[in-house]
């Protein structure tokens, strides 16, 4: 197992090397929180993910979870790092004073996360779940509800899940079947107290840590459609389901949830995936959460950061893996170059030109998608701080879907280059990159695969208010070329990101006149490809931005020799993106002009032989 | 597991489309073989495809061979595989009729492993890797050696292996230290009957079915340095280096070759890949194959075969993923297509644009592969017919490096949409695409990285008679491009194929120019980037020829109406080759042209922090 599975000195550089206007506007979007009081906080998360994830990370794996006698069993050591992740406060992080929270800005929390899982992908979505379901109840569960679930949830004793999918609705939620039938209601029946139960029947699929024995109680919220409601997407309402409900004396009495199977995955092993039955005795009860039928907009508004988390996750591992590979080609000797006279000794991997760009080519995916997230996580930020800022909102919108897919398509072949760096022993269990590539290939489908993905970017969030988001980026991508153009060893890359972005509004105006002269369908027949231009471009900001933070700090004088090497590798490394990655972006947009939308056209029975 | 792994159509039709200037020439390369007998050979194969190997294709999986007891315990399914294979012929195929072998045509050789490793790849290489080795003794081997060894391993009895690598050589082969020291000789010595014995001291890695349980015996063709002999790949020998040894007397004894371990792989699980020690206790005798100091040049005759086989085993992974996609693909309801009124039923998600392209894709990377695969054996077989053919020996050597790489590093994009296909199910093994994406990662390293293929190709196939492999395939290429033109609908592709070998050709002289002002570590800095380009070109030449003889079949009279919607599809596959992967050339062709080779110029230490 690597040593190495981040580095605090970059997780810092990036944190703090955000620019753009509204960074300028609001410079204290962290609030109270100092580079050295971060610092404290990021150590304490890299020693939990040192000691008590990263032990686990092989093992997890290797012992995948188990469904016996009706419960799942995980690894052991599940149980106290939730406990540990309760007891010391991460989970609780994020909510206010009141839930013995912080309120943690989104920027740090989502670091905090990027260093649990570069520890063990697989151990840190428990509390990130549970996070993303208290949270859910925080926002719209009524008093009752968030006095009940919340202080065991947050102390890492009850376990929270997200409840959508089910067998017939995965991608197509707006088709989901399980029903909630309302029951009598008790005689203290308080809508601002009290939620509303309802009696739920149904089967879902998918669950992550849907059920373990690393908990006492497992909460999911669960999308379920109420008797009589609409068809489709507006009449699906949002639920408390419980794996055990607290009955009238506090007690915890079994709620009729049954766990069918655990799933049998290619990685992310270390968390169990389940299937569900609600309700087959009819005893499985439902607390409504917020207002009938307006569950799937609750979901929604929880959707950026859980796609952010997402993209965090591809992020995490693709990094993990990079210093796995950074370490192996480091010690590994293997060749000699070409022009060295043969008998010369063999020299580390790293010497060799192509290992070079499997290196840099996996720092541009890891590193640029981190960038991105927390350019994110900024926005997010200056908006909780100041609401009136709603154009931080419209960025948040339009990059939601490029951080959670560069990341996540991106971080599949950096896992799989980190593999090549091994060679042979790559394909083997002996390094954990096998692991990482298995890891790794989930995030592209759930919440929301990267086909939804691309009509979300181009179907809704191009479209918003007349398309006014791509030009809040334009203006965020103009002032971080503007400023790199103040090194001259920028200028070439500041211009090339202008000729991209020019290149991406061509792409777009013609996408336009297709919309107008076919329609929706062939508007949107390509939009896996433009979400991939359009992620390119962004990336390719974002290592202008990390470029132009890194040649700020080189210029600083009396900068150590160990930092200068940093942050000169820094600029390697955006040079290396926009000389290998950049220039991808010209066959998309040919593509994107050319293709006459022909998937369209082919008859599906040409398949068939 | 999906029921249809491969198209016996699409495979006929892909071996009777073979075009170019040498086709013409040699129109018998596959002697007396009429598409009716060779009908008649791949349905047997077949049969025995879904009746023998496809059958185990999980299981061998689920139980990977076990090292107990000193020995490799595999499937119990693998010993009468192979005995059937031995006595159906199959093994001894390709060997002329001495061995009781047909001398069949590398090109049905090819297809025949096809079938066998689209229904199970793990399975199929075991008698793969026994005809390999089994080759090089009958080729190098002295008549006494070939009497020994050749029955039993054609009978599939005795495995044969290729044991090159060592835990300090694995792409570096010229630093290999196993040794050789030579043995007095017996009486009877007579170079022509009798090889030379050496005793072996060394160890071994990664030898696939270097030991197991399904064969009497393992004979491993093994590199070794006889002791004094000079550094380097000049001082490197071949032997035969059995499990037991036949004594004087025939029996069979021990020969000290001890397995170390067996590696766990990410996939391809159900073949043993194993470590080896020889020699421990100084028992261990090795038979020199033909001259000593020739062995690396023995083992390059059989590479170009070997990195076909690789191009085809990554093929036809791709080839039974895209299957199971297909299936999934027009079974699934899920959504609608966006005009659709909302409150209609679902459709297969095949009706989806994006699906589509997905499916798209999995076919244009897996019968782009074969097709060029093909080719090569195409050339292959008339260099055999007619030894006067150089010119295809030149195509052939130029073009391995792609046909090896291409299906191996596209293989891996095209497996991971497969399993896209599938959603949340294709991350689960109900389904076996996440087996073939596993299955599918191995061939970008063995038989050389893709990074030593880059370098085949641009340091040694390009400048071989200075550069005239380049123009010969410029004359196949423009004869492609002739005879489409000929269809209107495919004179688009036509010029696109044109432009693309302009661009290429401008590119080679671009790097030509580097390797005079730089030297070769600038040239060849880039050699990965330029082996995908020149791949891609390649693959859209095959797609022309496959689109050509498609329209050549429609225009004929009287084609039924599901043959006239195949060579619809293959049209359709071309047009989409063309529009989505074809323009990816531009962007290499931008990266090879300006990346001023920066890795190069990247210092080791920046990787630090």
């Amino acid at each position: 197992m690597a040593d190495k599975f981040m580095s605090m000195k970059n997780l810092n550089f990036t944190l703090h090397s955000r620019g753009g206007k509204y960074r300028s506007l609001t410079p204290d979007y962290l609030n109270e929180h100092t580079p050295k009081t971060i610092d404290m906080v990021f150590k304490a998360a890299f020693d939990l993910g040192k000691k008590v994830l990263h032990p686990m990370f092989e093992e997890m794996d290797r012992n995948p979870p188990q469904l016996t006698d009706g419960r799942v069993r995980v690894h052991e050591g599940v149980r106290p790092m939730l406990e540990t992740l309760g007891e010391d406060g991460w989970i609780a992080a994020l909510f206010p004073e009141r839930w013995e929270g912080e309120s943690m800005p989104s920027s740090l929390l989502l670091c905090i996360n990027f260093i649990f899982a570069t520890a063990n992908y697989s151990a840190s979505v428990y509390a990130g779940l549970t996070m993303g379901a208290a949270k859910l109840i925080l926002s719209f569960g009524s008093q009752r509800l968030q006095n009940t679930y919340l202080p065991p949830m947050l102390a890492g004793k009850w376990q929270g899940t997200m409840a959508l999918t089910e067998p017939e609705a995965g991608t197509s939620l707006g088709d989901l079947v399980t029903e909630a039938i309302p029951l009598e209601q008790g005689k203290s029946e308080n809508r601002e107290l009290e939620a509303g139960q309802y009696k739920i029947i149904g089967e879902k699929i998918f669950i992550s840590a849907g059920d373990h024995d690393g908990v006492d109680n497992v909460i999911h919220l669960m999308l379920a459609r109420i008797k009589g409601a609409p068809a489709g997407v507006k009449g699906i309402s949002l639920f408390v389901v419980p794996k055990f409900r607290p009955d009238d004396k506090g007690n915890l009495v079994d709620n009729d949830v049954i766990v069918t199977q655990v799933f049998h995955k290619l990685g992310y092993r270390g968390a169990p995936i389940v299937g569900l039955r609600l309700g087959e005795k009819e005893n499985c009860i439902g607390y409504l959460v917020g207002e009938e039928h307006r569950g799937l907009s609750y979901m929604f508004q929880m959707m950026n950061n859980a796609r952010l988390e997402v993209g965090m996750g591809a992020t995490s591992i693709a990094t993990a893996a990079y210093h796995s590979a950074l370490a192996y080609c480091q010690a590994r000797c293997q060749g000699r170059k070409i022009t060295a006279p043969k008998a010369s000794m063999p020299i580390p991997i790293i010497g060799h030109a192509d290992v070079k760009r499997m290196l840099l080519f996996q720092r541009a995916v890891a590193e640029g998608a981190l960038s991105l997230i927390l350019q994110c996580g900024m926005y997010e930020d200056i908006l909780a701080k100041d609401p009136s800022q709603k154009e931080c909102h419209l960025l948040l919108e339009l990059l939601t879907p490029v951080a959670k897919t560069y990341p996540s398509e991106m971080g599949i072949l950096a896992t799989s280059t980190a593999i090549q760096c091994f060679g042979g022993y790559g394909y083997c269990d002996d390094f954990p990159v096998e692991q990482h590539f298995r890891d790794m290939r989930i995030h592209t489908i759930h919440e929301g695969t990267t086909g939804i993905q691309g009509m979300d970017l181009l179907g809704r969030k191009l479209t918003m208010e007349n398309g006014r988001a791509l030009g809040l980026l334009k203006q965020e991508m103009d002032a971080a070329i503007a400023s790199a153009q103040q090194h001259q060893e920028l200028n070439e890359m500041a211009l090339d990101l202008s000729q991209a972005m020019a290149m991406l509004e061509t792409t777009t105006m013609n996408l336009g006149a297709v919309a107008m002269e076919k329609g929706p369908d062939a508007y949107l027949a390509d939009a896996s490809l433009f979400l991939e231009m359009f992620g390119i471009m962004v990336i390719g900001w974002q290592w202008l931005t990390m470029a132009d933070a890194a040649m700020v700090a080189l210029e600083k004088q009396g900068s150590k020799k160990k930092d200068a090497l940093f942050y000169k590798g820094k600029v390697h490394v955006a040079c290396y993106f926009f000389s290998y990655e950049l220039p991808k972006m010209a066959g998309l947009a040919k593509t994107l002009e050319n293709s006459g939308q022909m998937t369209l056209a082919v008859p599906e029975d040409c398949f068939t032989d």
